[in-house]
This record gives structure tokens, sequence and C-alpha cells, in this order.
């Protein structure tokens, strides 16, 4: 589509133009969003209501109609949010390494914004106040294209954020556009010349659908199959109360726990106190055969083993040792989050380091894998990606660095031949 | 393919077992290929006079014959290569950042291997023995398709590599494999669940061939058109000789320039004595109008500002300020080393800053853009992607990191409503 090529264009230039403005430029520019926000309430709120009864009269799930929600406590967290963003360390021009490669030859690895990101996401509008202030923190340019479900708010957002940036600086002109048709998206996904980076935040057939049709990095999970494992060697009272909560705190979300593995020695001291815990809970039990003779649960399927309920289901099964259980989460899993309970310390080395996923777990629950609690201030998603980010992602999945070599006129022909200088590659930093 | 999806799970498996192996465990390993690449000399260079002789009948070019040969010295080279490998620190269980999240919920970022990693190159033996020995290094597990052209020399040095691997320890198994055809390589693309990465070692055409179809991240770059901009306050003596020397000391490489940029104000001063440098070493040059009002070259077409000539030619350009420049190399060339000549540290900023390229140098030669020259010790090849990896990419491009999370029983629930705990977030590393 040639609208959304000329936007990415635009983006592009935009992304060139705000990548060298100062820390002290992008903050001022977070300040002006966050008081435009306040100042335009009443407009956001009143384009909020209307994608609500729109969405009410097409028949939207409550649930959806929560998250689609847009109004004035809403704003105000998308501004403490944003204050807390200000806070931020400034992730780029960080001198990530500096070296002498000769007398007045210096090479330095410094952190820099991506470029463009493209990002597309699903009923919440904060999600766009959101990753639109880390764009801006980072430096990069934004394309966003929300679900059209929440249109308006959507367009009252992004044209609010747009106002605020360039009243701010003309050079911010274009750096957050809003894409208003999944066509135009779709488009976008082709253009993997202009966009560096595309972020999706919804489920998990949007993420994979993503994957599917695009050339460009996608940085985030398709699924969130999470393993807790509870070792011989467990601390069974350890063991049931991290177990429930990784199930029950929050079974809707991609860190929640679907399959629990025991191990033989402690199934029958361990599993029908868990089971009794997780009745209580409400909690729908599928079991392997070794499981069944020690509790009741529906038998598991191979399918089972693959499957993220996102709900209060748990499949169960009984393992006979360390090594079979890491085999289980390798094949089985979704390479997201994995734990293991045990007083061994040799044990949980070994799991932790053979078992391939982005975030490993000794002694606590898998729901501790978020960008909150891993302190990172702001979280950018989650990646099951093996290159550049993984595991929850802040500000910095959003940079990357270029090299900076500085000499007095040095060329590559002194250092060859009879005669030739040596480097010193002196490390500098 | 069935035989090339066998492949890659069993290199996926290798991958598991590798990943825990200490570096005293994988230093050993690259002893042994060494020790063994000395043992199995006589074969291996028998194996390569076959491809020389084969390669002969079918008119292979003599430069491509001499990229081909793999003779005793050659393995002599290798063999010391490895060495330095071996010295070097290792890439993996670096312990990037580490933080207390509460008391006793200590969480750590910890470097380790990606994966499998799928390579395919061209011609030189010399790489195949380079990249595998890197990836024993890194952990990780690596497919290998080299040209046809080498295929004799290359199963006797992936067999000889194998085996040594195998000697020291059982668990190398399959860890490096060699793939025969290119069929086989094809649909190693099509295998994005099982292979991690893709390195490619070739040609423009290759790489450019290998990105358009696989959703496997690539690590490299299609093309290098390189420039140098001479500013107004350039040190002309230092732009003659960087100049030179970018464009002289080794054409036929991507880091080579291939435009020259030359500010208004210096294009008398500076252009007639550049090109009379180029003309004594038979560079053929083409300009534009204001270029060509200075000297005699060629005219320059639209294409020529967008062409990797890799030999001794070059395009010239005049331009009237510095954001002409930098606009001109974001627009036409391929972000991976650009220069700028100039005593004015502001400019050098702003051209460093603003150019969008995994190089960027000031007042030193393009030529430099290199691993060894930038102290990597090894390299795996030159990025120009945005995320990952960037321009020249050592052993650190072939991993990445995962989180570890140890508690002692510690659940999110304590974490959510009322009286719930607060995070310390203290930042121990």
């Amino acid at each position: 589509m040639d609208s959304t090529r000329a936007a990415a264009e635009k983006s592009k230039e935009a992304a060139y133009r705000i990548s060298s403005l100062s820390i002290d430029e992008r903050n001022e520019a977070l300040k002006a969003v966050a008081a435009q926000l306040v100042k335009r309430k009443a407009t956001i709120v009143e384009a909020n209501r209307k994608d609500l009864a729109e969405s009410e009269r097409s028949g939207l799930t409550a649930p959806l109609l929560k998250r689609l929600k847009y109004d004035e406590p809403k704003i105000e967290e998308s501004v403490r949010s944003i204050e807390a963003l200000i806070a931020q360390e400034d992730p780029i021009g960080k001198v990530l390494s500096r070296m002498e490669l000769d007398s007045g030859l210096i090479l330095e690895k410094v952190s820099c914004p991506i470029g463009v990101i493209g990002v597309v996401f699903e009923s919440r509008p904060d999600a766009l106040v959101q990753i639109s202030t880390l764009c801006v923190k980072s430096g990069n340019a934004v394309l966003l294209k929300g679900g059209s479900e929440a249109k308006n708010t959507n367009e009252a957002l992004s044209l609010a954020i747009a106002d605020a940036l360039v009243m701010v600086d003309r050079c911010f002109e274009n750096s957050v556009q809003n894409l208003s048709t999944r066509e135009e998206f779709r488009a976008l996904l082709q253009l993997d010349g202009l966009v560096d980076l595309i972020i999706p935040r919804g489920s998990n057939e949007l993420v994979r659908s993503i994957q599917a049709s695009t050339k460009i990095p996608v940085l985030g999970h398709a699924a969130g199959i999470c393993h807790t494992y509870v070792d011989s060697e467990a601390d069974l009272d350890v063991a049931v109360k991290v177990a429930f909560d990784a199930k029950c705190q929050y079974p809707a979300v991609c860190n929640a726990m679907e399959t629990l593995l025991v191990h033989e020695a402690v199934a029958k001291a361990f599993l029908p106190r868990m089971a009794e815990a997780y009745r209580k809970a409400g909690v729908e039990l599928r079991g392997d055969q070794e499981a069944r003779n020690v509790i009741q649960a529906e038998p598991a399927t191979e399918e089972d083993w693959s499957t993220e309920y996102n709900d209060l289901v748990l499949s169960i099964k009984v393992v006979h040792d360390l090594d079979q259980a890491i085999d289980h989460i390798n094949r089985y899993g979704s390479h997201h989050t994995d734990a293991i309970i045990t007083t061994s310390e040799q044990k949980a080395k070994t799991f932790m380091d053979l078992v391939d996923s982005s975030s490993v777990m000794w002694n606590c629950s898998t729901r501790f894998a978020d960008g909150y609690r891993y302190g990172l201030g702001a979280e950018v998603g989650i990646s099951t990606n093996k290159t550049h980010a993984r595991g929850p992602v802040g500000l910095e999945g959003l940079t990357i660095y270029k090299w900076k070599l500085t000499g007095k006129g040095h060329i590559v022909a002194d250092y060859t031949g009879k005669n030739a200088r040596e480097f010193t590659h002196r490390k500098l930093l």
C-alpha cells in the first residue's frame, strides 16, 4: 500500500532526526505528553465512551469491554507511568566499551536507537501511551496499530501525543503515527527496508500470525507453557506454596504454570497435599497414569503437554529423574519461564543451565517473570527469541549500538606488510 | 527434507547437552581439534588437491582457486587461530547484571549459548574451521554447508573436527555437522523451530537470497557501500591519505569506500590532488557535474550512488553542507561503515550520531571496520542488522542471555493487594 509506505518513509526520516536529541530534550517531550493527556482528558474520555458504546452494541464481552475502558483514573495512571519513565536512566549514548586500537585511534561501542518500530496491540488503549512514550524515551520512531474497537480512543491519544511532541520540537513530526486499518499494518509488515522491529502486544494467535508474515524481527512470545518441577529433594512446604501461586495467583497470563512435573520419590507425599489445595481453588487437574495412581485427576493426553490453558486447568506428570524433567520442558515447553523446587544447589544449577527458557527459577514462582518485578522500570514485552532480547524486555530492548572510531588520519595500509604497525588493543572501559 | 530435519533435531539435542560444559571442557575440545588437524594433515591436503583438480577442470577462475587452496601453511594458520581462540575469555556464564528483588530473592542475567547455528560459506575451507571452533568456544551446535567446489576438503575437515570433539567428550556428538547439498541447506532455512541463527559468509547475492528465504534471524550484511565525507573544515592532507587508503588499500572488500563526498568549499583545493593520487593507482573516477567542473571524471549516473564496485572505481559527489552528506549516506548507503574528515569536533559528533551505520569514523579509514582490528579476537562476521549484533561481530554475537531467579519459596501473591510486600530492586552488579 502506497499510503503505508509513505507513512513508513516519514517515520524513517523522523527516526533519523530524533536519534540525536539529548536526554533532556526527550524528557521534556515526555513531560509535554503527560501534560497534554491531562489537558485533553475530556476529549479522550469522550472518544473512549464512543468506542465503548459501539463495542457494547456489537456484543464485545465484558472482560474485553473492561480492557477497552480508558477513563480519568486510567489517564492518571498513564501520567504516573510517564513520570516514572522520565525518572529512568537514559538508555541512549551509553558507552558500552572503549578501546585504544593504537595511539590516537579510539574505538567506542555506543548504545543508540534502533530506528522505526511497528507496534500492534489489542484492546487496551493504555498500551498505546506506554509504547509510544517508551519509543520517545529511547529515541525511536513508532508506527502504531490498535484494535479497531478502540479506534476513536487511539486516534485521540495518538493525536494528543503527536501534538505534544511537535509543540516541544518540530523534529518530532511523524515520530509517532497511527495506522488506522488492519490492511495498513499488514502492508507495514512487508516493509523490511524501512521498519526495523515489530512488537505485537496481544493474543498468541496475533503474535503467531505476525511472525508468519514478516521478515522484520519480531519481539515477543507466541506462547507461555510454563512448568514447575518438584524435585525429590524439594522442601514440600515450599513446593505447595510456590506451585499454588504459579497456577492460581493469576491463571490468565503467560507466566502462569500450565504443567506440574513431580519426581516419583515425592509423588505420594506431595501430590495429595497439592491436589487438595488446587481443588479448593477450583483447579481442574489432568494427570498421567502415575499421577492418577496417587490423586484423582482426568487422564492427560499428549496434547495436554503442549497446551497453554490460561485458565484454572493444570496437567501433572510424574518423572523419574531430573533429566526427564528437563527433557520434557525443553520438548513441550515454550521456552518462556520454568521453575525447579529443590534443596539441592547442584540440581538447581543443572536445571537452570540446561532448561532452555528465557527465565529459569529456583524455589520461587514462575509468576515473577515480568519487567516490573524484574526492576526493569518499563516493560516493552516478554520475548522468547534467542537473539537480541530475551525474557522480560525493558527500554534496553529498544536500543542497539554503533561503533564509533576516532583517529588522527590513521590508515590501514600502515598495519600491513613489512614494518607493519601493531595494534595496542588496550581496553579503556 | 526429512534428512535435514533429522540432522537439525540432532543438532538441537547436542546444543542442549553442550550448553552446560565448562570453559575448561570447551577449551580441551578446541585443543583436540587443533591436534587432529595436524594429525590428519596429509588426508586433508589430499582431499583439497582433489577439489582443486576438479575445479581446475571445470574452469574455476584463478582467484577462486586461490581461495579454495587449503595446504599445510593454511592448516598451520588454522591451528594458530584455534590457539588464539583458546586464550580468549569465556563468553558464556558471564553475569551481566545481578539484582536483589527482595530479601532472599536474587535475579541474575547470565550469558548463554544461542543454540543451533546454521552457517553457509563459499570457497574458503578455513572458514569451516573458524566458524565451527567459534561455535565450540561459545557452546553452540552448528550445521555447516560449504561450497560444492570444496566438497572433499570440507568433508575431511568436518570429520576431523567432529571426531576430535567426540574423543574428548561424547556429549559433543552431532554438535558439528556437515550438510552436503545445497538442497539440504535450503531445507534448513525453513526449520525456524530448530535453528536459531543463520550466518552466511559469502557474496552479497548469497546473503540477499538467504535473507529473502528464511524467517530465522540472519546475521550479516548484503552490501558494503561505504562513504568518506570530506568536510569544509577538513585537514586536506589527512583527507587525501585516508580517502586513498579507504579506496585503494584493498578495494575488493565490503569496508572499502565506494563514494567520496566533498564539501563544495574545499572541492577545488582537494579534488585535483586526490584525483591525481587515484589516477596513479588506476582508479576510475565517476563524478557529478560539480566534481567534473574541477577534475576529469566520467559522469556518474543515479545508479552509481547505490553501487558497490568492489573494484578500483569510485563515484564522487560535491555536497553543499554536512546535512546533505548525511542525507546522501543514509539514503544511498548500506549502513555499513562511513567516515567524516574534519577538524570540527561538533561536526564529527553530528555526523557520527546521525549517520545510521554500524560503524562511523572520524579522520580514519573505513577499512578499519573489522573484527580483528577492533580487537574482538575472532570475527563471526560483519552485521548491518539493527537488532542483536551490529558491525564487526565477535564471539559475543553467538551468545544470548537467560534470567536466573533464585528464591526461598517466594510467591507473587505476597506482593499484591493489601499489606503487599514491596520489592527492594537493589542493584548488586
